[in-house]
Parts: structure tokens; C-alpha cells; sequence
């Protein structure tokens, strides 16, 4: 992996992948392949996808070849295979711009201000951008940011001596309410509160054991119960989270901190601008290139659709792997060679990097 | 693995594959995640395909997530990923009749006999079944079977103290010849001349260095030349092999035996006849279902075609994947579910026999 580009310069590039995800990972080996080296942007601060930030643990069993590994072994192994290609990711950052040149190569702007000048672009983007689920409760928008938090911050010495409360029954908020009451107690919240719908967790059988012993020694607060509102001070600060529970009985929750942990949620976000053709929030393809309406923009993997479509990995890898024919048939239109085999071609073992002999 | 079915009445089976190379194999697998059960038929006497007869030690290096892989890995692996699903191989025979009955199924039967009653058929042939290529002189063809061979027969004892010719430069040819001369005298032929187009070889270093041993204590003959026709005796026997070498000289080189090894050629076979639309030899398939015009037959991996299609591993696996989708419409047109992940399943984890957590 390279460093991440940091000019301000349009980085010119034949074929710029969106996305970091298994889809997006395999089109860079497979063009690759094909002689074209690729740049890879990611809203992510790492790549993988759904596979690390959804089930980074949890086994696969469907990838052909691999009887059962985890997401993120998964990740590992593509990140392995695609190395004697040596993309350059730009991470933790959102393609926003979209514009075709006049020259026919697209201009890309990203979230960080990364600018691309590209030949071919690949959405490879999976449902879309993650974002977390917002708690949606009226006038509570207003305090994100200040009291209101959907990660926990990276610097918590604010929380010190405060009432924190967390919303959420999944492992981030345990691992979140965890982590809080076992601060050294200058850094610790005076009261740690939780509160979920019901008093049943989503969480790893480890996660809930630490939960439920701090809860039985009255080092944080458990409430089943469900936000209906908030309250204010004069001054427009948030003062406490109102709930009611399943019996309908009101509570407020008095706070000066609220973390939320409601999941992550894919926001389709910018790609839905740039005049492709969608279906459902699907970008449309053809099954022979698997390009979108918009020449020389191909989409691989879950974001895109056509008849027949599953949202499985294994199709994501046959889509990037047909996009990269037809791109390379566009980045050098003069070089139109039959199709070889990574078992026999001097010219693919040439561009892996190995001697096409057995290990 | 079952052992063989050896019944003769009909097999009844809700899926039969033809062809249990790497995308009959994950053909298996998908219909095994769909909760049907197959039968696999394949012409050689193991499963693997071309992997296994083509390149078995070869490193293969585009399949996702696998780096590098050989062919005997690949199916291997494979292998392991079908055992939950526990299908039924069917080896060394090839399938010679297809017929729609009037119940929809169709009843299938083997060169050795073996029937079906299947309600949905998998083509996943590959390029068809594999025969040995021909050597092309006029007159040969009569001797096949008797003084004529095209692999060295299992019991080679009739050999001893003939004249036996060789023919080819592969691994195969000097293996046969190595072999031979290595007999224990009484087993041995009285003299090996291996025939080949010129004095180089396409086999394994190891294997032309024995080769070349052998040559050099004049354990063996080589005969740069190639076959013009053949020398048969008054009684209709097979005398010589009329060659004739670079410089246009004529040489007989007489035998008793002639064994042939000019590598596999494949045949589409029984195929062509079963009414399918074909183009240049493909069976043409929808990219949807990868359904053949035969409504319920499909067909995956490199026997199909379709607009865009690439004869990879990796497309196949996508292809076998769809028509299993295809597939369990008609086997169980009331059972229509929603696509299920084989990380999050519990239907899938029962299927496959795990409990769904990682190891």
C-alpha cells in the first residue's frame, strides 16, 4: 500500500475505484491483470467494507474455494492477492464530485479536496456510505456535536464527572458503557446510564457478562425504555433524554452527555447526483461489461442491479472481473488481445510478479 | 463421497450436473445452499476437470481471496466446501441421452447405463469430454485397441520383448517411455523408440533429464521424424511406421505395439445432439438464470456463452450460483425466499452444518 497522495494537483489516473470493499478490492487485481494500475477511494479509514465494519468475526461460507473465513480474512486475503498491483488507497474520504471533461476523462473531487482526473471510474461503493443510525427524537439534531455523539469521541476527558447516558443494546454501546465505568475515576463519568428497548442484548456472550457484573454492582444504571423527547434548559442545553417504558410509565433520563449506538445505516449519499440510472437506489448495468448508462462509469457489487442480481461477494467478483475487460478495451483501445490464463501467461505472470512455476 | 449408484432403475433426483469440474462442483455447493440435493456425472474417473487433467500442479492465480492455488488445491477445496451437501458422483461415464418426459423431468442416461429422472439439469461440461488427439496417418485408426494405443494400457505384460514406438514430446510420451525402460527385464520391451517432431521436449526438467539418461546408455531410441503412413503385413498386422525426418528422408520404424500420447483434444460429445441453441459450439445461456433454451436445463463455466462471457473459473462459480437461484423456483416454486447470507443465516448454518460461529 502506498501513502496517501496528499497534492492538491488532479492526480491523472487510468481507472479510479470507488469503494475498498471485496468488489472494489478484486477490480483492482483484475485490472491489474489487464496492465492498468488504479487508484481506490473510501469513505472507511481502512479498507474491506461491510466485511470489517459489519462482520469482521463473524465466518463466510459461500466464497467459492474457502470453505469458511471470517470478513476480515477475507479482506487480508484480497489485500495479499492484489499487492503485486500496488493501488493507491485514499481513505476516510467521500467522492462528492463527479464532472466528465471534455476529453471524455472524469474530474473527481473527494470530501478531503483529493482531486482525480480519470479514464475509467468503478463504483464498487456497496450499499453506499456508512453512517450511524440517528435517534430520532424532535430537536435532538440540534445538539449533535456538542452533547449529542454517535461514536464515542476519541479525547473523553469531557465525560469526566458527568451523567453519560447511552442509548443502544448492540456491542458498541456495551462496549462503550464498559469502557466508561472502568476509566480511572478522575476520567470516570459520576453516572453512567443505558437504555434500550428491552432488557435483552445483541452483543457477544463476553461483552454482556462484563455488562451484567458491572450492572449487579451498581457501577452503571440499566433502563428499558424508549426515547420520547427531551428537555432543554433556558439556555438551549440538553438536560435530560425523556423515555417511557413498556408499561408506558415517563422518565427522564437527566444527562449532559448522550452517546447513541444504534447501528450503521448505508446513505447512497452523492452517487445518486451523478445522473446515472437507478433502480430502487441500484446503479443500472448491463450484464456484458457491467457498465452504467454513463460510458466509461462501471458499477461492481451490491450497489449496482440488473436481472437476476444477488448481493453475494462471489457475483461482485465476476462483475469487476468482465468491467476490467471492458475497461481495458477503452484505456487501450489499440491492445485487444485474447483472453489468457494466470496458469500459462508469461505476460500475466510478468505483472503478478512470479515465475508461473509451482511453490 | 457416496460410493456409486449401481441400481438400474432411474435415479430420482431434484438436480443432476453434468460435469464435476471447479463450476459443477460449486454448482453443488449453491443448490446444497438451496436445500437441494445433486447428483454429479463426470467422462474421467475423478472430479476435478480440466484442473485435475489439464494442470494439476500448475498455479493458478486469479481465483478471489485464493492468491495462488494449484489446480489439485482448487478442487480440493471445493471438495471440502460440497461435503455438507454430500452429492452423489457418478465418474468415468458420460451422459448419452437427454429426453423430456411427459411429467416435465427429464430422463438421462449414462454410457454405463446409468439412468436419472432428473427436474433440473446442469451443463458444466467445460469444453466437453476429453480424448485423446489422433495421430492422423491413413489406415491407423483399424489397429486402435490391438497394436494401437493412446494411453499405455493398465497391464502392460503383452509388451514384453516387443518393439513398442512412442510418439509425442510431452510429459506423458517420456513418461510412458522412462516407465517402460525401467520394467524388470522380463516385463521389458526388447527396444522403446520414442518419435517426436524434433529433439526437444515439453516436459518437466526433471522428467527430460531421465529421458536423457536413458538415451545416452542407449536404453532407448529417439527419432526425430513424423508419421507419413503406416506398414502393415500381409495378415493385415501393423509392421512399421512409415515417418520421414527435417531433412525429407524416409525411415520405417517397425513395432508391435504403437502408443500415442499427443495430448487431450476436447469433443462437445452427445451434447450437440440434446436440441440446445448453440453458438460456435457453446450452449447460449441468459445472463439472468444462465437457462440454456431447454427450460429447466442450465448451463455454467465454460461450455456456455453469452454476451460478454470469459471462459474463468470465477465466472462459473457466479453462473452456478444464479441457476441454483433458477433452479429451486422450479423445485420448490412455493418455497421462494428472500436471498439469505451465509453469515447470518440460521436455515444456511443448518444446511451447512455449522453453528455459525467462528472457529
Amino acid at each position: 500500500m502506498q501513502p496517501l497522495a496528499t497534492t492538491s494537483e488532479p492526480v491523472g489516473t487510468d481507472a479510479l475505484i470507488i469503494g475498498a470493499g471485496p468488489a472494489g478490492l478484486f477490480q483492482a487485481f483484475e485490472l491489474g491483470l489487464q496492465g492498468i494500475r488504479a487508484h481506490v477511494v473510501d469513505a472507511l479509514p481502512h479498507a474491506g467494507g461491510q466485511c470489517i465494519e459489519l462482520y469482521p468475526d463473524k465466518p463466510i461460507y459461500d466464497i467459492p474455494a474457502l470453505p469458511v473465513c471470517t470478513g476480515r480474512e477475507l479482506v487480508a486475503r484480497l489485500l495479499q492477492q492484489i499487492s503485486p498491483f500496488d493501488p493507491t488507497f485514499h481513505l476516510a474520504q467521500e467522492v462528492c464530485e463527479v464532472a466528465r471533461q471534455a476529453d471524455g476523462r472524469f474530474a473527481v473531487e473527494t470530501s478531503t479536496k483529493q482531486r482525480f482526473l480519470a479514464k475509467t471510474l468503478f463504483v464498487a461503493a456497496g450499499v453506499g456510505a456508512f453512517q450511524a443510525r440517528e435517534l430520532k427524537v424532535d430537536g435532538l439534531a440540534a445538539h449533535k456535536g456538542s452533547q449529542l455523539f454517535y461514536r464515542l469521541p476519541s479525547d473523553t476527558t469531557f465525560l469526566s464527572n458527568q451523567a453519560v447516558v447511552i442509548v443502544g443494546g448492540g456491542d458498541a454501546a456495551l462496549e462503550c458503557a464498559i469502557h466508561l465505568c472502568k476509566l480511572e475515576s478522575t476520567a470516570r463519568p459520576k453516572r453512567v446510564t443505558l437504555m434500550h428497548r428491552r432488557d435483552a442484548f445483541q452483543a457477544s456472550p463476553d461483552q454482556v457478562d462484563a455488562f451484567q457484573n458491572l450492572r449487579a454492582e451498581g457501577r452503571l444504571e440499566f433502563v428499558a425504555a424508549q426515547a420520547t423527547g427531551i428537555d432543554e434548559r433556558p439556555d438551549g442545553q440538553l438536560r435530560a433524554l425523556r423515555t417511557v417504558d413498556a408499561d408506558g410509565l415517563p422518565r427522564d433520563l437527566p444527562l449532559d452527555t448522550l452517546l447513541v449506538f444504534l447501528g450503521l445505516s448505508p446513505k447512497l449519499g452523492p452517487i445518486a447526483q451523478w445522473g446515472l440510472d437507478l433502480d430502487h437506489r441500484q446503479v443500472l448495468v448491463d450484464t456484458e461489461k457491467f457498465e452504467t448508462s454513463s460510458p466509461g462509469i462501471f458499477a461492481v457489487g451490491d450497489i449496482n442491479t440488473y436481472p437476476g442480481k444477488k448481493k453475494l461477494i462471489l457475483s461482485g467478483f465476476h462483475e469487476a472481473t468482465l468491467a476490467a475487460f471492458a475497461a481495458a478495451a477503452i484505456i487501450h483501445p489499440d491492445q485487444a488481445a485474447p483472453l489468457q490464463y494466470t496458469t500459462t501467461s508469461s505476460k500475466l505472470h510478468q505483472r503478478l510478479g512470479v515465475t508461473g512455476r509451482a511453490a
